[in-house]
C-alpha cells in the first residue's frame, strides 16, 4: 500500500486524491461488489459509472464483439451511432431530439456552454454557488469547490443553492422562489457588466449540492426568470440520469422542467469513456452551423455498442423500478435509525443523502468519520454537501434489498461506533 | 446511403463532416484495411488512431481481459496506471517524468493551457495561424481553422506558420529564424495588452500547417525566444508520437527540442478513447496544487490495459523501424512520379505530405479531385494545409512495402486522370 501510494506520487505528482484514510487497492468488480488486493469484498454504495453493475457481461460482451470488428471515427458512416442515437432520443421529451456524442462529461458541459453562447450571442453564465460540472478550462469556470487555474471570469454568477439545513429564504416552502430571485438577480448583474446572460447550468437534483431534497417543481420559478430572459436552461443529467431516479429516465423529468440542452456522463458506457449532448435540432443547429465541432473518439462503434449494450440492460432486467424500490427501502431503513445526528433522510430512486448535523449546524467531522467507519466495515460511501457533512449513497443500480440493509446496518454500526 | 445520410441529419444534426463526395459506410476493419458494407477493401492511409492496425488482437484481448475484472477510477489504487506510466514516461527525456491521464486530446491541451497559467501565473497564449489543437471551449482558441463560438479571446495570439511554398522570410533558410521573431512579436503584444506570456503550444512536425518540411532544429530559436520570456513550450504530440517519426518515440525529440509539458492523444489506445499529459515534475505540481484535478474515466484499469497493449505491439512489431522504412519508401515512390503539379513530397516517418501546386500556387482543386479519385481506386487519404492542397497520408503504422505501393500506384492514377 504504502509503495503504491509512493508510485502514486512519483509517478502521477502531488495533490491527487484518494477515497478514505487507509485507500483501497481494488482489483476486481462484479455487480455492487468490489474486491481488493487482499480478496476482502466491498459492497459498492458509491459509483454510479458501473450503472448496471460492475463488469456486467453484456457490456463487456458488447465492447469486445465491436473492439474486434471495427473501431473508428464519425467521419465514416457508421449504423451504430444512428442507432444509438435513435434509441436515446426515445427517452427524452421536450424536443430533444438531436445528439453530439464525446468522451466524458466535461466535454459534454463544456459544449453546453457553447451551445448556449451560439443561440444567444451573451457569454454570461449562471450555476449555483456549491456545485462542480467538470474540468474543462472552461466548466470549472462553474464549479465552485476549486477556484480554476487563473480565477474566475467576470462572465460566471454563482447563485445560492438551495439547502436542506438552511433553506432559502427561511423554509422549504419559500425556497424555490427565492432561488429565483437569486438566479434573477445573476441576470441582471450579467448584463449590466455587459456580458448579457447565455444559460444557466443545473444537476436536475443538485447532487453536488448535496441532494437538498428539493420537490419537483422546484425550478418552475427559475425557469420562468431564465425564460424570461432569453437564456438557456442547461440540465447536466450526468448523475440523476438513465434511470437512477426510478420513476423517470432523467432528472429534469423527475423535476418538471424542459431544459434546452442536456449533458450525459458517467453511467452512460458502465464505464468506458462515452458521454453525449441531447439537445433541440434549432439549439443543434445553432452550435453547429457556429463551430464544425468534431470529437475524434466520440461516438465510435465500440463506445455506441457498450452504451447500447447499457439501454438492453437497464430494460431487461427492470433497473428504474428496482432504483424506485431499492431507493425507497433504503431511505427507509436509514430514517428508522432515527439516531439524533440524522438531521434528514433524501432519496431520488437510488440516489440518497443523509444529512448529518448537531444542534442544527453541519456534523463534518462526524461524517468523515462514519464514511470511514463504513469503509473499514466493507460498505464503500462518499460525502457531500457545502461542509461536506451529507453522506452520499448512489451505488449501482442492480442492488437489492439484501444489499441495501447491509448498508444500512453498516451505517447503524458506524453511527453507534461514534464518540458521544 | 441516402438512408443512412438522412437518419444522421435528423438525429446527429446539420454541418457534421463526413470524408469524400461520396461518403464511405465501413462496417469491418483489419490492420491497414477497412472494409465498406458491401465488401468493398480500401487501404487506409489516413488513420493514426488505429496506430497498430485496425482491431489489432493484442489490443482488443488487452480490454476484453479487463473489462471482464474492473473499470473504475483512479481515486482507488490501482497497479494499471502506474506501471503503464513507468512505461511511458521511460520513452521520455528533458525530465518529463509524470502524467495524468485523460480521455481525449482535446481534454490534454485544455490541460495544458493551465500548466502553463499556473507555472507562470500569465493568460496569454501562442500557436500558429494555420492549426488546431482542439475542440474544448479553450483549446478551439488556438484553432485557426474555426473561429470559436463567441469569437477570439483578447489573450490569444496567431502567428505565422511555417510553410513550405512560401516560406516565412523568403526562404527554407530564413525561416527558423523568422517564425521565432513572430513568436516574439506576438509575446510583446501579449506583454503589452497585460496579459503576459504563459505558453506557446505546437506541434513538432506542424501536421496540420501541412508538415511543411522544417527540419531538426526548426525551433531552437523560438525556443530560446519562449525560455527568454518565461513562458513554456507546450508539445502536441497527438499527432507525432508513439513512434509514428520513425527515428524517434516524441515529435519533439525528432525535432531536437526540449517541451515543458505534452499531450498525447489520437494513436494513445489504438481507438480507445484515451489520452495524457507528461510533464516535469515542477510543472505538474504546479497544476496540480492549483487546481485538483480529476478525471472520472482518465487513467481507468482498462483504458490502461488498451495504452499498455499499443506500446507491446509497437515494440514486439518493431513499428518504429517500419515506420522509418516504409515511410521513406512511400516518399520515395511518390518523388519517383515527378509529376508536374508535385511541388514537394515531404515525410517524417510514416506522417507524408505532398503538395500540390500549379504556377507555384496551391493547387487546391486538383487536390481534391486526387483525394477523391484514390478514393474511388480505394485508397483512403486526406488534405490538409492553409489552401488544403496538400495530400495527408497517415496511415496505420503496419503498412508494409507492397502496401506502400498500392498508395503509390493509385496516386500515379489519380494524377494521371486529372483534366489537363
Amino acid at each position: 500500500m504504502t509503495d503504491l501510494l509512493a508510485r502514486r506520487a512519483r509517478l502521477l505528482g502531488p495533490n491527487l486524491p484518494t477515497f478514505y484514510d487507509d485507500p483501497v487497492h481494488i482489483v476486481r468488480g462484479k455487480g455492487v461488489w468490489l474486491w481488493d488486493a487482499e480478496g476482502r469484498r466491498y459492497l459498492d454504495c458509491y459509483n454510479n459509472v458501473a450503472h448496471v453493475g460492475h463488469c456486467h457481461p453484456k457490456v463487456v460482451a458488447a465492447i469486445c464483439r465491436q473492439a474486434a470488428v471495427l473501431n473508428t471515427h464519425t467521419r465514416y458512416l457508421h449504423e451504430g451511432i444512428l442507432d444509438y442515437a435513435e434509441r436515446l432520443t426515445a427517452t427524452f421529451g421536450h424536443g430533444l431530439s438531436q445528439v453530439i456524442m464525446v468522451c466524458t462529461g466535461s466535454e459534454a458541459n463544456d459544449i453546453l456552454l457553447r451551445m448556449a453562447q451560439a443561440v444567444t450571442g451573451k457569454s454570461g453564465f449562471i450555476a449555483t454557488d456549491n456545485t462542480y460540472h467538470g474540468n474543462t478550462w472552461a466548466v470549472s469556470q462553474l464549479s465552485s469547490r476549486r477556484p480554476p487555474v487563473g480565477g474566475y471570469g467576470a462572465n460566471i454568477r454563482r447563485v445560492p443553492a438551495p439547502d436542506a439545513l438552511a433553506p432559502l429564504g427561511g423554509s422549504a416552502a419559500a425556497q424555490p422562489a427565492a432561488f429565483a430571485a437569486g438566479v434573477a438577480a445573476a441576470i441582471a448583474e450579467l448584463e449590466e457588466a455587459g456580458f448579457g446572460f447565455a444559460g444557466f447550468m443545473f444537476c436536475p437534483v443538485f447532487a453536488n449540492e448535496g441532494l437538498p431534497g428539493v420537490s419537483p417543481g422546484f425550478l418552475g420559478p427559475t425557469a420562468e426568470v431564465v425564460r424570461r430572459a432569453g437564456g438557456l436552461l442547461l440540465a447536466d443529467e450526468v448523475q440523476p440520469g438513465f434511470g437512477r431516479c426510478g420513476s423517470h429516465w432523467w432528472g429534469h423529468d423527475w423535476l418538471g422542467v424542459a431544459p434546452d440542452a442536456v449533458s450525459l456522463g458517467k453511467p452512460m458506457g458502465n464505464g468506458h469513456p462515452v458521454a453525449a449532448v441531447v439537445a433541440r435540432p434549432d439549439v443543434m443547429a445553432a452550435f453547429r452551423q457556429a463551430f464544425g465541432y468534431f470529437n475524434t473518439f466520440g461516438g465510435n462503434p465500440v463506445s455506441c455498442a457498450a452504451a447500447s449494450a447499457v439501454l438492453d440492460v437497464i430494460g431487461d432486467e427492470g433497473l428504474m423500478a428496482n432504483a424506485a424500490a431499492v431507493g425507497a427501502h433504503l431511505v427507509e431503513g436509514i430514517g428508522a435509525l432515527r439516531h439524533p445526528l440524522i438531521a434528514g433522510v433524501r432519496g431520488v430512486g437510488l440516489f440518497v443523502g443523509v444529512e448529518l448535523a448537531r444542534d442544527g449546524r453541519p456534523a463534518t467531522a462526524e461524517a468523515a468519520a462514519v464514511v470511514e467507519a463504513m469503509r473499514r466495515r466493507g460498505v464503500l460511501i462518499g460525502r457531500v454537501g457545502r461542509a461536506q457533512h451529507i453522506l452520499k449513497l448512489r451505488p449501482p443500480m442492480p442492488i437489492r434489498r439484501e444489499e441495501a440493509d447491509i448498508a444500512v446496518a453498516a451505517l447503524a454500526d458506524a453511527l453507534a461506533g461514534l464518540p458521544a
